[in-house]
């Protein structure tokens, strides 16, 4: 342990010296567990136990309270594990006594809601008032293994813990001590385990934070239900990228019910699922679906870390597990590419069973020529096609099931840089040949869905940081600072812009939008429409009329001279019908844009990310299908390529089935250009929608329609 | 063992006496297992080893060859271990000498292409010619637990059996073993397991058939990678239905790279894996997608039976815990309905952990309050809005754990009708606690997809029971003979219909079809016209051009008279550029159809099924969405109804987002009358299209606008 001055969180990390409050000599006791697990761990450090109606447990000296420990004793981290009321006051004598930190596994804070939300303040207030810092409340503690410290209840720190690269941050106790749990027993090392529970100071990022920069960490998995700072997060996922440290998240909360279970538990308001879903996948976090994916995916990266790529080459005993695990990837998007020539030829010569195809089955030839695993092992994993190789066994057994085995093992010694996965489908009757592989230094799966959910995420992670070599986009302000200022100064005060002023803004941008001019009169208009072209549109303009359409003050196609003048008339009868206090500015008169793709672009505010830049297809696919992409701001060009191109309905812009493909790079260059003004303007801007953007046919741009700026009330 | 004749299959489900033709000593090889197996089961019937270098083995007296057995020894089953030229000699023998079946083992037939092919062929005339029942090639053998038979090479036979209610059938050996060796983990009993290999002769059906008769069987499970016989099938799925009893199909080419290599083990052609897929899911067949669920679905099948609905009920100590499972079935569409007032209530007068809802979380209560668990328990399994409960256990140890468990094995057995379903999220701190439940009487899972998508499958056959007791439907053509013997007649020769020709024929049905006329000149047309009321839609009808659209051949919207004749006159000259030799039998005058929604409804023909209708929104849902239902003939109205309901884009024609809501009835109708023609003309027509059928707003019907009806090459 080192000796420099620690800082609080660093005290709290790695303490050498620990005080329980509320500690009980009973060993199967929430207050009795973390003195049994401090001393089976072998804690080197200090530990002062709390408890007024004992002289000593366990031989070590019991102090009535925190107060009473002479004050010459430097005190890192309190474990507090007496009732909130107790809690509380613990914590102001720990905070004015000088302790670093303090962990509080106490209960009945902001997740039970009433009382209990201001119980959390009052946490809150004693951080901010005396300096302490809290892991907690309603949480089990933490365990860091290079330094041998336990200190928690959860019953996972009574198993032989064993170290290694992975870092664990859980905001719930009991779902990380289960994932704690099945991670130590298929033999992958955690050297940190952390509980962060309600988090009133100490939250996961900050876990994390840390975390990153330590060298012995080279992986951190998180399961998560909220975030309390979006900004913290985002700078780990940046720095995790930087240091190519994958992240592993589960988060819950991703529908209605599980977000009402989650509101129910901690109080944390969960963020909107979509915008995390979106967030992750742009930071090129490996998200879990659930537990078991969550443990494979960093049993996987633990014990073999990232591949090259995503192309998965199979082998196999059995056609019939080859073809449901064909299946499988085909329907999951896992690449299974081809074997190169040279080595289907190699494969050729030495077998008798058909084509040298991936999958590989190796079939019963296997059994007369088990020489024949070693060697296609080998040749498929200096394959050059292949990133990954799963190899299926199936109910190997007796001396050929153990002398695979030890053939795969062996091998696996050999390579270096592509990840060989064993994958077993039987149950008990291999256990005496899998037994080698159980802990051992391969990533043995079980279970086929958990297998290539977590092969396709780190897959996944390869591709993306395969992509980020590329980029070298930073984002840029596109204003000067005088004409943002008169930007700003024009947006003030208001509630939303009218459509004339939003195309303006967004004009001012960069963003194509129609040709258009507010008229006055029908003679105006004549001349507008002259200057710009039949035929035209017709619009009704007033800050009081947002949504023209279902209002009924839009005149499409508006052919000529003959037809301009009634329907002028006739819309401003219906605006005053419609609205007979609505302020009219005039009518717009505007080109009419066609044979086009209709686009829907625009931001959105999330209130934890913040802006958010927005992408689908029109009519159906957001009405009813909900096919949107999304992306924090700010983004480059690469990234909106990303976000038009993951729509279902791509293919439509993309000239599918003899369409005319669409002007994909002018759609790009908006969601950019809106990226740009988000960035500018995102202290100011709730919402801002370009409804229709018509996408012309390629090399001939596009246009924002229809467009409105909603600013935020202050 | 009875003692009445057996048929041929039933000699090899339950021989009484057994053949082994190649048997060796040598307890670790292929040959050598079967006997192994036969003694360490203790198999009560006669063996005879046969092995021409040993005089016996084990014991067992042996003989040289099948034919010198003592001719008065009845042999119901030999089991042929030696390799194909000597297989197929052996075969001969056993047909020739009056051995009722056998098993043959060897593989080198089919699967591996070429001469294996005219190998199998062989089989087949062996069969065809002596009457032996054969059940392989390239297969495992069999087991019948209750009769002690293990007449089999797979490894798990070597592992203490289980009898219960779960027969299995799997075409490739080492996958069905790899399950049955899992279900026996879990102590799941299995009566009865085939290995049917390339099925020259006797198929998966054959054995499912023979067995849903079996008392002792109430689950029938197979892994199937297709069906020679599809009506054998559809014959034991309807026999399933009516006797209750689940049949749990994993099926794999399902994908493309599927498929591949199942064609490279089998030789058996994959059927297509749409039409796979409707069929299952319209007979109640449960589907799995990979081992996990399937040994998931049929041990909660197995351990507790089928619930009375899909309301899910869970039970958790942990909030992070019921969050993941919470979003997962939100998710994947699983009710997790609110509890009952009454139960609401007296949970509420025992806790203090917040309002009591479903997930209902005990929280750390727990741990002060033990009876808890308990109480909840029964409170949960008698609400009347649950239909199976699921409690998750998450890191329980010691005394407690211990207790908890054998509270919840003591409610268990005080239910009958409700699923009570244990999962367990931890791994080894767990180990001590849930020893208990591993093989005992409950379906403990220990990974959430494999546990709630076994949960989805089970409820989704609980709702499909429940909505067959309804349905009184029977499927009846609707021609007198005399009228189906005109309709047939004109149909033959042919290898299409015209659109005038096709629309005959469905209105023959009672379809309805758009007003028209052929007309022959342009003054014809325009008393036709006049008739059918402008506007109106002209097409060239010629049996050369049937794709009338892309030959430009079509004009929509003739508004009047003055636009009809040069309209006619044109469509005659482009009629004569695109096709110069084709013949034209006139210009069809048409009523055009506004204001309703473009679907298509028609048939196909699959390979396997025979004739099978589809239904699907035209334009993107059909080209880039590939949204289509398909259903296999005949079907009635309910299963019409759904078939609608299930497109992804149904929402618009139930009238989202002030959308009018569309005549679903009327497509209803129109599926029917299709599956009726379909009954009637399914051996002479290839594939109907209507494209697109308009369907218009409720209560004014639809209409064929245009169609196209293929006949069968003869």
């Amino acid at each position: 342990m080192s000796e420099r001055p620690l800082s609080a969180i660093e005290a709290l990390v790695r303490p050498r010296s620990i005080a329980i409050v509320g500690c009980s000599p009973e060993e199967e006791k929430i207050q009795g567990l973390p003195l049994r697990f401090l001393l089976h761990n072998g804690y080197p450090g200090k530990i002062f136990p709390i408890n007024p109606s004992r002289a000593e447990i366990r031989g070590l000296t019991c102090y009535p309270s925190i107060l009473e420990i002479p004050q010459e004793e430097e005190i890192d981290q309190a474990f507090i594990l007496v009732p909130f009321r107790a809690a509380l006051r613990t914590l102001e004598e720990c905070g004015s006594r000088g302790v670093k930190s303090a962990i509080l596994g106490t209960s009945g804070f902001a997740e039970v809601g009433g009382d209990g939300i201001a119980r959390q303040e009052e946490v809150r207030r004693i951080v901010r008032e005396t300096g302490i810092r809290v892991m907690g409340p309603n949480c089990l503690g933490m365990i860091n293994v290079p330094d041998r410290v336990a200190s928690t209840f959860t019953p996972v720190a009574g198993l032989p813990l064993i170290p290694g690269k992975v870092a664990l941050v859980s905001q719930s106790g009991s779902v990380g001590g289960s994932i704690l749990n099945r991670l130590l027993d298929r033999g992958v090392g955690v050297n940190y385990f952390f509980s962060s529970g309600n988090e009133a100071d100490l939250e996961a990022s900050d876990f994390m934070e840390l975390l990153l920069e330590d060298p012995s960490i080279e992986i951190i998995a998180a399961f998560i239900e909220s975030f309390k700072d979006a900004h913290k997060f985002l700078r780990v996922a940046d720095r995790a990228l930087e240091l190519r440290k994958p992240l592993v998240i589960l988060r819950t909360g991703n529908t209605e019910k599980g977000a009402r279970t989650i509101q129910a538990h901690t109080g944390a308001l969960a963020g909107s699922a979509r915008v995390y879903k979106a967030t992750f996948h742009q930071k090129g976090v490996l998200q879990a679906e659930d537990y078991d994916d969550f443990v494979g995916m960093i049993s996987l990266l633990a014990k073999s870390g990232v591949p090259h790529g995503n192309r998965l080459g199979v082998i196999s005993f059995s056609g019939g597990a080859a073809g449901v695990v064909a299946d499988k990837c085909g329907f999951m998007g896992i690449p299974l590419p081809e074997l190169s020539p040279h080595v289907r030829d190699e494969i050729a010569q030495m077998q008798s069973f058909g084509t040298a195809q991936n999958p590989l089955d190796l079939t019963g030839q296997l059994a007369s020529d088990p020489n024949l695993f070693k060697a296609c092992l080998r040749l498929l994993l200096k394959d050059e096609n292949l990133d990954s190789l799963l190899v299926i066994l199936t109910n190997i057994f007796g001396g050929l099931g153990k002398r695979l085995v030890g053939d795969l093992v062996e091998v696996a010694g050999e390579v270096q840089d592509k990840p060989l996965i064993p994958f077993c489908t039987a149950g008990s009757v291999a256990a005496e040949c899998t037994k080698e592989l159980d802990e051992g230094p391969l990533p043995l799966f079980r279970n086929y869905h958990e297998c290539l959910r977590s092969i396709r995420a780190v897959a996944g992670y390869a591709e993306f940081l395969k992509g980020k070599k590329g980029r070298g986009w930073a984002p840029k302000g596109s204003q000067t600072s005088d004409a943002l200022e008169e930007i700003r100064a024009k947006l003030r005060g208001k509630k939303a812009l009218t459509e004339e002023e939003s195309k303006a803004l967004l004009a001012r941008y960069g963003i194509p939008v129609t040709r258009e001019s507010l008229a006055t009169s029908p003679e105006e208009a004549r001349g507008m429409a002259r200057k710009i072209g039949y035929p035209v549109a017709l619009k009704v303009i007033s800050p009081q009329i947002l949504h023209k359409t279902e209002a009924g003050v839009v005149r499409l196609h508006v052919r000529d001279e003959a037809e301009l003048r009634p329907a002028y008339v006739q819309l401003l009868e219906q605006a005053r019908s419609y609205g007979p206090r609505a302020q009219i500015k005039g009518i717009l008169v505007q080109e009419m844009v066609e044979g086009g793709i209709e686009a829907i672009a625009g931001t959105i505010r999330d209130d934890l990310f913040g802006p958010t830049l927005l992408f689908g297809l029109g009519g159906i696919f957001v009405e009813i299908l909900q096919d949107i992409s999304l992306r924090l701001a700010p983004i480059g060009p690469e990234e909106a390529r990303e976000m038009i191109r993951e729509i279902q309905g791509y293919e439509i812009l993309d000239g599918a089935r003899g369409r005319k493909k669409g002007d994909i790079e002018g759609a790009v260059d908006v969601l950019v250009k809106l990226s740009n003004l988000a960035q500018d303007l995102g202290d100011l801007v709730e919402q801002i929608d370009i409804n229709p953007l018509i996408i012309l046919p390629e090399g001939r741009g596009v246009k924002a329609v229809d467009a409105l700026v909603v600013l935020k009330e202050v």
